[in-house]
């Protein structure tokens, strides 16, 4: 049972964040493993493999957590590439940054913006949408 | 123009939030009316009025942000209300809750679940969905 | 020198918060008499007491500070009537409260504006400007 | 597996929360079963689980983050409960949350001493350590 | 009307931010005009330009407000340059930085401190005050 | 007596933070350094210096806080130096980290256990344990 949710929870990594969500695991391997696994098991393996919400809004509900809370920002840019992976549109992220100035303040806004610029152009670096 | 804005923000008030969201205008009436013509203008005359994306997907980012950041369970409340009186379903409210335990912790998840179990049974004896 | 900074934290807690710094004070006694030591030594003895700038600056700032952080509510209470003990208006402290939905969101604003309104009428209940 | 994960986590539950763990399970049966599971599961199956921490470290280091975001005042009355129950002096608890002063401030520190006295009287009514 | 807030807005942000106020406006054009927009016109157009507040306890507010956040060192940094360029001391920002130990803790402060020592060093080079 | 807080301060920062420590008071010097004398007086001089609880459990709960808090990572990784400084292991180190995602969220927990990677190296590089 263990290994099914380590291996759902791999799988919608891959599907959600690609080759960055595998980079992230894979640092962790030397200083703690675990954390890597729970990493998988958890977020991938239980929640974003749940039926009852679709993957575009749970990804777009994390870029506006992420954005509002204003300390995580190597997860938001993960979570911004996590976004258009699953098919969200640069527009549609644009506009939910946006609206976290209303619930976190525009400094909030501003670092979330900024975020999104640099992932928009490390796509079109590699001509990705 | 400014007052298109106005106007604009209390129908997108009234569509989200209907008479809970009056409140809050009204209660601010004597102490802060720029406050309050602010909500009005700034969050639903321009942001909710935005084109781009969705009202449904809006909500529940809203309701992810609220939840994550822990510190605001009235207007935490007032959102739930919201999503649900713009189509979201119960079950859409509970999956972002949850998800949020990922992002903001445990405690984040379960305060945010109790504010939902509130709405629900508020909306439960008023017959609404 | 420890006495000196008791005896001058003591005064500027009262000169600042009046009866509600001392019952804050009296309310640790039993648990943590230290606690309260310190809070009358360092916030009081040492930092209000500075020169370099004036208290009604360092209400305001208090206040600012409170209705953004938005976990803190009891003292955000405290320091609107400090902000009052020690001259500032309530216009003052209105307008302070609404610059916080820029750099907060508009639900701290919210929640900071609804503690002013209490102190508000617990003042007007008593007299007090 | 998952099963082992369960059961580990509902006695290491019971161990540390005792029957206000089983409350707040209780409470989300109804409105998201998955939700309690989850805390079973994760916190308490996987992490308090875990060799290489005492549960007095880890309960102290719970009350220490709880107190420091300041955002979670129920979670943070049932871990000092739990830091009791798993064997913490009153006396460790107060020091713990006197330390977050220095790492969250004055009110954090305040309001998390305001949740220890609550705790220590509800104990005292009962009869317990 | 809606100029007039852009005019206004522009007019203030000028006042306060001086050219760094126009980047950031600037560096948001390709990807979300509508917020460069939207900060020109609700926090300079609306809020800075209401009266009942002068500039300097407003600018000392915000300074006070992203050092207790913690989680926003670009627009600290801008608005401790906005602080001076609007007739704040060096001295009154040390100030309000100090006091930020009390309210969010010494880490807040510190950090706070730092952005204030690259901001100064900075305006050294420049010649400014 | 004050001067017996600043030498107390001082011998307790160097035993935990070592040089570290040291380096953050000096470069406060120009800038402020009635900060510095605080950040010796009251965090060292006072609170770490009580007695009712060991060094260990202190820094293990602030490496705790500051994980969660997620806004301080410079402070952090000064913390993570001092709880080795003082006789934690890394392994409890980084089961502490590993914890606070179950209270702040995983964001939170790979960042601190970034930070701890980096500290490992450094003194992975001086020979340190």
């Amino acid at each position: 049972m263990d290994k099914d949710r380590y291996i759902r929870g791999m799988e919608k990594l891959k599907e959600i964040d690609g080759a960055a969500g595998e980079r992230v695991i894979q640092s962790l391997k030397d200083i703690a493993p675990d954390l890597a696994r729970y990493v998988i098991e958890f977020p991938f393996g239980d929640v974003y493999s749940r039926p009852g919400l679709d993957l575009k809004s749970r990804e777009l509900a994390t870029v506006a957590a992420l954005t509002a809370l204003g300390n995580a920002a190597p997860q938001l840019k993960v979570h911004i590439h996590g976004s258009l992976n699953v098919g969200c549109s640069r527009e549609e992220i644009v506009e939910i940054i946006i609206q976290m100035a209303v619930y976190a303040g525009f400094p909030a806004a501003l670092n979330g913006m900024f975020a999104a610029r640099e992932v928009f152009r490390e796509r079109d670096e590699k001509g990705l949408i």
